[in-house]
């Protein structure tokens, strides 16, 4: 961090830069001194991987965030420790397998090579953009996916089986679902179409805990033998709406970083056309919540109006591009309506997910991803359906199977006592709040 | 998302790019590889817009933990939920009717046109940025001054009411006096200067704020007959300080992004000054206030520190660009002290401002823009003074209006048994902390 | 912030540049509407400086927010007061005093000249970056090293003396320190190599806040006469997490930054594996926290996991841009092992760190430079260790004078009465979460 330390190539191109006001005609001039388009864009290329990926990265916080103030406070400290656990395993799997399974070789097929691949020396760096940005924004992807699970699976489920999970989900059954389509493997080749990863970050994410979830069973006191569905209401509303806002914050450069190139002006207009669409989503998403509570039940529960937001966020997700204003306003509307419906049409199955995980992550990721033909002609409807339909068959069945295992094995759920206790008691000894006096209601 | 796809464009230049290390002579080379000024500039432009935007987006979040560590726990989810309301409702009115209003065909003149504008397709965009870098950097000052209005009338205006305000604000008031200036209507015409927003932002979030908490009055229990003032202190510091932090790292892209051009090394420095000096008036706001605070009470409020900060930022917007670093913190060292007197003043008055939003976005507001001429030759006294009181008297009076209407025919306050309870209770039915048993005190 | 005020020099590149399609040649081109790389530099080099300085200053909300939640509830506001003020004292030392006394004529010597520098017009700055730029970035710089010392010393320290030495190491001792490296002194021309400051910012808040906790003395209770240790747990688990979130996204602009260019590919590349890094250095410092925790206690203590984090990013930082990700990961993985045996060490020897601080930033730095010739040939072990030596030596006893001088006039520490009411009540008057009913143990 030497001040006067100076790329050469600055100094070199300062020295032999003719006087700025001349009107110098190319005959005398050394072209030296003048900025290639190819520098130039690789440089706005990697930076916008930069800035998308560290805006993607502070949506882990976002998820940690949300899910802490979502669940109850005896389980809060085990939910942070899931998210930064999960932030950090994600990335060193997907560094040593995920990443080449995901890239390198794929050519049509149904995975790449599963080994490392070392990143360049800066100095032997080429291509459009630093090998490393573009790792470190793929990276983040892969992280976010894993972010989703935690979320369903909350209050229940051992920490060290979680961690297993996460470890195959972000190094093998991610990567390989990528593979088929931005690793140009098979679904690539058919035309699929999936700009962000409404489906093969959301949904994918969706289908892991929705298997979980089945095979985990629901927290105990949540459903009544009678069939009664029991509130076990989330600790601090305000966690979770900061959690909301860092994931609105990070998902600019989710989808806008999706554009993979800013060297041009074309580029730059679309990134720009992305931010704006992805925003209208997400407030289109949180209206339709608002109204639709207010006219179904006369008050408004803030967790669907923050989950409203994420749905819309999410459904814009696979074609942020294209549509218009009023499209996207559309789009992300259905994700707020599909949270009022299928939140409580969870419960009605018995499937209990903490945070909402699976309408906004799954529904609204596959509704999103059929929706793509209604803006861009490229796309069809049979093959986005089929695409869903590959990628989520493979994904529950593959998270099913090892979560079975995980049951059989080493187990995945606490027993009754240590869940009434809270996982904070009995997996960490650090509680959340530890000096807050509780109140005994549903304690 | 796709890895392998890349614009033809630079795929092009590389191709017909000239070796690197080779001495060029201007006639032997093909000038197709070089980057032309114009397209960088488009490019840098469009991306200061971006980051700047989403810079201010973030403020959303701030504002929502400020208030929300500023009111009473019972109004804690209310307050989240108006946040992430106002911040969706502002996009989507300032896209539909805002937009245009401010910007279009205003010329010398009153306001623009209140027809929505297509954004154009990126492959037809032109100018010197991205008309959608420039829509979403606009779209989120809009949302930002409807944030000032929440905090003011936190914990008894009714849910309903607040968000058909923020309508009217987001989508006519602010746009109308922003054309006056920013459209280049006639206020821009007679030489007015507010870089950033003193008066076009937060002022004009302070008078509605203003108009509001007089026709509502304030809240039960604030004064009592005898004319004590009693304390109502906020819910969370942690989260009040958090939510101060989050507004002054926003305000870099609020302050910074406004010089609107990032093409040329002067532009490049400017912004760069205008980070020292926004940041310097912060420092100068926090610093003035806990000298005064020593000095007068010998303890320290640390909600008034805050405030200070934030009244530092205020008085800075108008001009950052001009003072130099002693004159900036001069100019926020000013807005610490507003702080220390208004807020005990307003007491005075009996008018009720939560969060201190009137001192620190309505009176610092006024102080930087008066103090423009001190550092900017350009502007001058009177004509700065003439914004400040038509924009003032416009949004006023407007907003005097609307809430009148509003109270007259819906209703703006909740009846005095539900204060009581809490507004989360009564319109949300989630409490924000519903876990944590009570102190009985002031509840 | 006018829509319609454009660079005049963007506009003329406009209108003067040639047709895009055309296959000119060098000849007929007219050379004044291509970029110059020397401008594009600038302004590259600079942008990199506002993102890194924006990140890193947001870095001073992650203290904030970590050390609010490893506090207990009774000092949470005193912490969330010392964050704030800290950030915008050292703001304006650095400004007055500090900048120049690290960066003015040092020349291999032992400091600068203690003159404040006026930041040059836009207009007139010159070089390879805006001057502004760079003084913003390295003051955020210079707050971070304030920063490390709160949270060691909280609880029971008064807040004027913490001011007055706040004031004195970020506008003297950080700067000297910093001269003989960053500023070119005597350690830079020995070859000494610290690439963002594992031992310039981390160790020497380190040795800072060491020397304060030795003088200062323990909590009240902490430590029993009979040798036990007894836990004071902090008051929010959330709040540390998010903490610990926000220092890693900022750690991508305090490394990747440092880097002090971005107007060539090799910068950008490089930029690109110091994020890289960074992040798998922090990941393995979380994983090894969660392996040893796991085998040594059989619980994971969630506090020593966040700090596992943020030791993997000091290990790194000295020097993030030679290794490869394995060398990074081991690099970050030591990090995380340090943390788990030095916080009990620091107990064993009664010196009372609130945080973990010590182990953190001065044990995890130290490391962090003493590894560095593993990676880059061009650093020996013997100067890293003669730099740990020296910048150790110089701080420790500054700081240890100061903080006896100030020990011995206006007083240090609050009185134990005071100490077991908390500072919040004492100091402030205003409690952090004045509504929640407060259990009674360790009260």
């Amino acid at each position: 961090m030497k001040k006067l330390i100076l790329p050469s190539l600055t100094a070199m191109a300062l020295c032999l830069a003719a006087p700025a006001g001349a009107q110098e005609t190319a005959a005398s001039a050394d072209l030296s001194a003048f900025a290639k388009t190819a520098d130039i864009s690789y440089i706005l290329n990697t930076l916008l991987f930069l800035i998308g990926g560290f805006l993607v990265m502070w949506m882990a916080a976002g998820f940690a965030m949300l899910e802490a103030g979502l669940v109850r406070t005896k389980n809060v400290s085990m939910q942070c420790l899931k998210n930064i656990t999960l932030f950090s395993v994600a990335g060193i799997m997907f560094w040593l397998v995920g990443y080449n399974l995901m890239y390198e070789g794929v050519d049509g097929g149904f995975m790449g090579s599963p080994f490392p691949k070392a990143i360049p020396d800066p100095g032997s760096d080429a291509g459009d953009y630093s090998a490393a940005s573009d790792w470190f924004f793929q990276m983040v992807f892969c992280a976010t996916t894993a972010s989703i699970v935690s979320g369903t699976l909350a209050e229940r489920i051992k920490f060290w089986p979680f961690v297993i999970f996460t470890m195959i989900l972000t190094g093998i059954l991610y990567p390989i679902t990528g593979s088929w389509e931005w690793g140009t493997g098979w679904l690539d080749a058919k035309g699929f179409s999936d700009f962000a990863g409404s489906t093969l970050v959301h949904s994918v994410g969706g289908w892991a805990a929705l298997a979980g979830a089945l095979i985990l069973g629901a927290r105990t006191g949540k459903y009544t033998a009678e069939g009664r569905v029991i509130p076990l209401p989330g600790s601090s509303i305000p966690l979770a709406t900061l959690g909301t806002f860092i994931l609105w914050l990070g998902w600019f450069g989710f989808n806008g970083a999706s554009q993979l190139a800013m060297g041009t002006i074309e580029d730059a207009s679309s990134i720009s056309r992305i931010f704006a669409n992805t925003n209208i989503a997400a407030a289109a998403g949180v209206v339709a919540v608002l109204v639709l509570l207010q006219i179904l039940y006369k008050k408004i529960d803030i967790t669907m109006v923050l989950n409203g937001a994420l749905a819309g966020l999410v459904s814009i997700t696979a074609e942020p591009l294209t549509p218009n204003l009023f499209e996207a306003a559309f789009i992300g509307a259905i994700g707020g309506v599909i949270v009022v419906f299928v939140v409580p049409l969870l419960d009605k199955l018995k499937i209990d997910d903490v945070v909402g995980a699976i309408p906004v992550h799954l529904i609204a990721g596959i509704w999103g991803t059929l929706v793509v033909p209604f803006t861009n002609a490229d796309a069809s409807f049979s093959v986005q359906l089929l695409g869903v339909v590959a990628i989520g068959a493979f994904t529950f069945i593959a998270s099913g199977v090892i979560w079975y295992i995980l049951k059989l094995t080493i187990g995945i759920r606490v027993d009754e006592s240590e869940e009434a206790l809270g996982l904070d008691k009995v997996e960490i000894g650090v509680e959340a709040y530890p000096e807050f006096g509780q109140g005994s209601a549903r304690l």
